[in-house]
């Protein structure tokens, strides 16, 4: 049987307490989300005002909702907010009033293939409101006369983010971003605010090399907001990840950012490949999480997606039930840990210049090599050495080296620490 | 059973027309071709001087033949033009007499391992006569005198070719050329120039982008004759196919363009492979029609060439059974069809530049993009918007976005459209 | 059965000359190699003297060495450097004693998997003495006490090393490489020496295009040397190949340069290939022989390596089963062969420039083409021609051409000659 890491069974908990929340692109739901992570990390929270330009795009106005129900002539509630965020239309605006139900249907959205889950669904942009339920529930209901009611507001007011930054020995950054708009559902995207929240702790324990970036933000118009707000830092963002669907029972899928090349790609194909996990790497598309933005293409980022079972591709997906039995705090921890080492080979992927590069230096007389000569069985660690002189061109780097050579990261990386320190090779 | 398309019947008495006319490099074969070819486009005719330098050659005298023939001592013709022009080697100087059979052999020419067969055989260059028949005819001729008689004309005149244009919206040209100098062979190469001459009456239906350029020249020297006389237009020349074999029963081949990648070889491989027909793609050899001219290493133009059966890799190739049976206006339809598949899509290959590639446009206030949230069944015109503001950065046409995106040509296209007119992408 | 040629059967003969001499790095037996390989070739013989500066390196001080053995005690010698030179450690230090064979054990060196067998050791650069034995050898020697002794001196000296040169048409050079240090080991690498020399005189018959230089010098220090007094020559170094391992019974391996592409390692590829000889062929690592000096990073040479087993490849490698037994004529007569198609391909790998690329140039009236038009069995030397003109464009050598033409090289190269005799095609 797995025995569960410690971080798992934490960051299990972390998506425990942020699953009842009603999370939407703006509003109350997201900061109390971003209030309960601040207790994992320090967090820097930005409210941007309603009607702020970002890019192309405008700060819609804040939504919040305290009640919405659909009630029968009894007076029971056949459809209920309290007992899912789920079963109203994401921005709903208010309404109040009684309606045959021949008239409600054209604000009931249900799921006629999964009969019996509750659908997601938002209309951020053109105002209207609405109610989803499960298709079997819908079929169940009586003709006849509904009271209707959204208790809600949409008004002027912020859209709200959160960013948390491990310092590095260097400026240049990679950015970690995932999406806190989705309400009651546990995979997308709880489990990445859960992956990458701990990430940024395990992180900040190794003084990295890079600076860190994590970003908590609503789905498109929040990347688009940090984007528009960002513009002087963006030149300092070499790489970065977009965090989601980090929690089911699937295997890992990397999405590659639009370069195709870059070096986070690299990356990520090289720890999952060494890992031996079963996993998958797909191309580009401009359709997904929040890469759609950092790799549009005026800015054209480094910057890949992470997720399990990727975006759609299970059948709870954005459905009630993507819910708690969905994520596991073992697959948590396994996200965590590939994006620990990914991370790890990034932070130490440098180019060196052999200083020495007319012939091989003798390493021997610098305790590097072997005396006795002969024999057939050199070691690793001396070929990684021989490997690291010989791609040390400046333009190659340690990656390279280890592709190339058939060699652990590990060990070219560690060849190279002993090579600089000899003075043998610089950066 | 097939149904014989309209156009296909239509190309199939063009070729019936054209069969019986002894053609050659030069003279009235040409002329009469070209009168018919006239009833169906208008033509510009041209009469390039015996003795014109043209490129590395000269353009050689004019060919005219009236009468040929080989007859037994009793005066019956063994073998006769009239029958068949191809008993006759093309460009036979003059020769009247009597010869013994030993001493004719020499001017003979067979076909031993296809018996019953005619050969067609030329020699523009190296003044001399002869008569091409099958070998079973020549077995069962008796030794003994025969009266020998070519009443042909080579002397100074003009090489004949044409050209007919279809305007585009911009003077970049498309070259379409097709050689008009075989004798009676149907499907090398009347089909090629029943083909040529149907596309151009289709494309002049549509007010095509590019303007397209139909080229009806004797093989390697009308060619060379062309680009001779067009330095000043070959900047111009973006595209070109040389069309031959076009109405075997074989399935189509594309040959690339000397360069390999040229536009026109990606959009035929393109439409050929999403057409689903069976088909085969070769790379360029510096051997076969006049794309051996157009891609000749000076030029070096984007020409490829489109057959059905390849160059000389059918039997009945350059032999009395390339006959009318060996065509069939299915097969010339079918060719039509692809030309005309082919040339829309190069048509509208623009590459455009994203206006607003900084984070995605927002589509939805455009009107382009669904109001209601969350689904994940998205449409393919809107995947098709998302892929080409994706790749809209000056460095991709719109087939590259369709091979890239897995999406059929036409919905890129209209995409781009829709994108165009929303002001979001520009050329 | 095969028939031993007889440049094979003089290339053994050499082998065993060469064999009983006890070579190291520095020394008589170095030299006493490169008087009998100069009674095939004249050599330049070079002395370097002990602490010259080399690259990185230094110059050792010379080891020669006398008698060596460990004797019981009746005197009777169970381990004796006269039975074998490769008993002893190769630069082991003087010394003469008796010591219990505990302390011994420390000093002596075995294959405990393959207890049979003698190993070759040495210890260049760290000072101490020792033996090599059998592993049952060892196991059968009794506790006691065992007078050793090692009558060598280690002193001011110098490296030795020596080259031939070819004379070319024009200076740009060729080098072949190969390690002369190895003591009584056939393959590894007196194979390689006698094919060198009997390559050497079978270019010196053609008059080559390129200047060939050979190299005989010690492993390593040698190359290092080489390099380190030759630096003005290094930028006329076009091309290269390292020899070792050249007789025994596996197929050829190829080993590429660090380039990769280099031409030395298409012409090897491509002669390998269409020989069609079972053979390997790898890419570099900065490990094996001297190609990891002339491919180190500075220099970055184009210098293959031809091998049969590859290094470290055969069970017989670095011991005393590589002795005659392990090399045969036959083996040595192929390798050679194989070297001489490749220096025949590479000096004839010209770039043309086609002079008259504008269309085909008329290559009938050049007594270049077929007279007779029609047929579709175009010779092959034709279809060379065209091919030469069509890929000289500056950009492709006559390997390109072969390559892309399915063509023999062979073929290629005549019609190029043929081409360039016309005035049709220049360098």
């Amino acid at each position: 049987m797995a025995v569960v890491s410690e971080p798992g069974k934490e960051m299990y908990a972390l998506v425990e307490r942020l699953y009842p929340l009603c999370r939407s692109i703006t509003g109350d739901g997201v900061r109390a989300t971003l209030d309960i992570v601040g207790e994992y990390l320090p967090l820097q929270v930005h409210e941007v005002p309603t009607g702020t330009p970002v890019l192309d795009w405008t700060v819609p106005r804040e939504w919040n909702i305290r009640d919405a129900y659909v009630a029968d002539a009894a007076g029971d509630r056949v459809i209920d907010f309290a007992a899912s965020n789920l079963h109203v239309l994401g921005y709903s605006v208010p309404v109040a009033g009684t309606m045959p139900l021949a008239e409600l249907r054209a604000h009931l959205h249900t799921l006629p293939d999964q009969p019996t889950l509750v659908p997601y669904r938002t209309s951020y942009y053109a105002p209207t409101w609405g109610f989803c339920l499960a298709q079997e529930v819908l079929d169940a209901l009586p003709e006849g006369d509904y009271e209707v009611r959204v208790d809600s507001t949409l008004a002027d007011g912020h859209l709200t983010y959160a960013e948390h930054v491990v310092p590095g020995q260097v400026p240049d950054e990679v950015i970690v971003s995932c999406h806190v708009c989705h309400p009651s559902l546990a995979n997308d995207n709880l489990a990445g605010i859960a992956v990458a929240t701990f990430l940024a702790r395990a992180l900040a324990e190794r003084s990295p090399y890079y600076t860190y970036r994590f970003i908590y933000a609503p789905g498109t118009i929040g990347a688009i907001t940090w984007l528009a707000r960002n513009a002087e830092r963006i030149d300092r963002v070499r790489h970065g990840l977009v965090l989601a669907c980090a929690g089911d029972s699937g295997s890992l899928t990397y999405k590659r950012s639009r370069r195709g090349d870059a070096e986070i790609d690299r990356v990520m194909g090289h720890v999952l490949t060494t890992s031996q996990r079963p996993h998958e790497v797909r191309e580009f598309t401009p359709y997904g999480y929040d890469e759609r933005q950092y790799c549009s293409p005026g800015f054209d980022l480094g910057v890949g997606s992470l997720t399990r079972t990727p975006y759609a591709g299970y059948p709870e997906y954005h459905t009630s039930a993507d819910n708690l039995d969905l994520v596991s705090p073992d697959a948590m921890a396994d996200t965590l840990a590939v994006c620990r080492e990914a991370f790890a080979v990034l932070d130490r992927n440098r180019r060196y210049r052999n200083l020495s590069p007319y012939g091989e230096p003798q390493l021997g007389r610098r305790g590097l090599y072997d005396a006795l000569g002969g024999r057939s069985d050199t070691k690793q660690a001396q070929m990684a050495m021989l490997w690291v002189l010989s791609l040390s061109d400046g333009e190659h780097g340690l990656l390279d080296v280890a592709e190339r050579a058939g060699l652990p990261f590990d060990t070219v990386a560690a060849a190279a620490d002993a090579l600089r320190d000899a003075g043998l090779i610089t950066t």
